[in-house]
């Protein structure tokens, strides 16, 4: 399986943002790639005022244009994520995957939202505009269950096992971590949530625009079941190609047997 | 709050080794030093067909003089682990805790087995001779709540957040990995749950000892509720000092409410 990371500069204007994505989803096309990851909110710079005004409905314009992009290369595509609105104007941070034949096969609302406020470093509300989703997103593909989840549910082992209790061998994570929590976090936690779980894991980051009032950390990521960095970037706008030997998923489970290790007799982890 | 780690060599000797740690516990009392933590099966090579044969019951010769050493040095003494024998001849790798009167005041019994066969690296297999223990443990000192697990217990996200949910603020962690885990996993895992949980990690393994049977990684440490490295040692023996800065978890719990933010309506972790 052959996997691209998308780590595009986002700018102000909605539909250049798709079509630069669909800049990127072209190159990555020509290499025979399965699936192709877009950052968080590749659409709308990240800026909670900016989350209302970009929001859509399901199958709105961008939703489409995705849906087209996805279908005219025969590629799975992970649309980052983008504001969502429903019908009682709730706004969400919201991931859509689409298929070969460019079907909508899944929806993640970040279920939770970055609250933050470090003395002397990042702070940040996203509940300020956000309503938080509700649900484990796992979906199906030839390559076997995918799950997905966005930036700040990474940080809670919770979620990641639920999505492995559910089948999921890989997990997808748009993402936009910044520059105090970047440094500090993004690799360790890619990494340790992989050799947890004992799946690979894609972290698919914006490029860092130091204008930006949000500015991204970058470093999108490939991690391997046992803990491995397959690929990384740096800061820098680029696309990430890396190929998944899924079979090691099935190797280190064996090998090293964790999630078998687990005393479901004393612990569970349950959904309400 | 000081504390230290005794990183030391493991010989054949029971008594020896015994006296080999409190050459260290008394270096580390010199320098007021307020818990010292020995390492994994401190006093019996690390092989399954010692521990039936170095076991003691509760309240047996190292049992005593340990509880003798923290009392003689009026600290804190997480005993490491020594492999422990119940009524019904069941073998458990368990640490025992002292307080500064050489008063027991805990004790875990290591409760996921290490059972491992990595292709073309580390073979071991605890199950052929022990037997796993069912409770979680976490100590009240007047430094706040400590919890403790051993070596293969902190692959399990689901035990930190359990002792975390008890009040634990510190873990500590004797521990032995090898010379594939350790460089692999050592240190990722230690950092993850120091920041996914926001409390200070403390690991302490035994030297690294070429001519053992099962070769020790060494590198004992201290991180932060950040995720930070506070002091690391390389792999020969030493005795690591560190101050732990406590308000650092009020701070950083404050800062990035990862604790807080869980979605309990969604998902709990539960005891049986």
């Amino acid at each position: 399986m052959k996997i691209a990371v998308v780590q595009m500069h986002v700018g102000e204007d909605k539909l250049k943002n798709i079509a630069h994505a669909k800049s990127f989803i072209e190159r990555a096309a020509a290499k025979a790639v399965d699936l192709v990851v877009l950052p968080e909110m590749f659409c709308c710079p990240y800026e909670t005022k900016n989350f209302p005004i970009y929001a859509e409905r399901d199958g709105g314009e961008s939703f489409t244009q995705l849906a087209s992009i996805a279908k005219e290369y025969a590629i799975y595509l992970v649309a980052g994520s983008m504001p969502e609105k429903d019908d009682e104007e709730n706004v969400y941070n919201t991931s859509y995957v689409f298929n070969r034949h460019g079907e909508n096969i899944a929806k993640h609302r970040k279920m939770h939202l970055f609250d933050i406020d470090v003395d002397g470093g990042q702070t940040f509300k996203e509940s300020e505009t956000l309503t938080p989703g509700n649900n484990v997103t796992v979906f199906n593909t030839e390559f076997g269950k995918i799950g997905l989840c966005i930036c700040y549910d990474l940080r809670f082992p919770e979620l990641a096992r639920l999505m492995v209790d559910e089948g999921a061998e890989i997990i997808v994570v748009p993402a936009a971590f910044n520059m105090t929590t970047g440094p500090a976090h993004w690799e360790i936690l890619f990494r340790n949530r992989a050799l947890d779980n004992q799946v690979f894991m894609i972290g698919a980051a914006p490029a860092r625009d130091k204008q930006a009032s949000y500015i991204s950390y970058g470093h999108s990521l490939v991690v391997s079941p046992w803990g491995d960095i397959v690929e990384k970037l740096d800061e820098k706008e680029n696309l990430l190609i890396a190929n998944l030997d899924r079979s090691l998923v099935k190797k280190v489970r064996k090998e090293l047997p964790l999630l078998a290790h687990r005393r479901n007799d004393i612990y569970t982890i349950s959904k309400q």
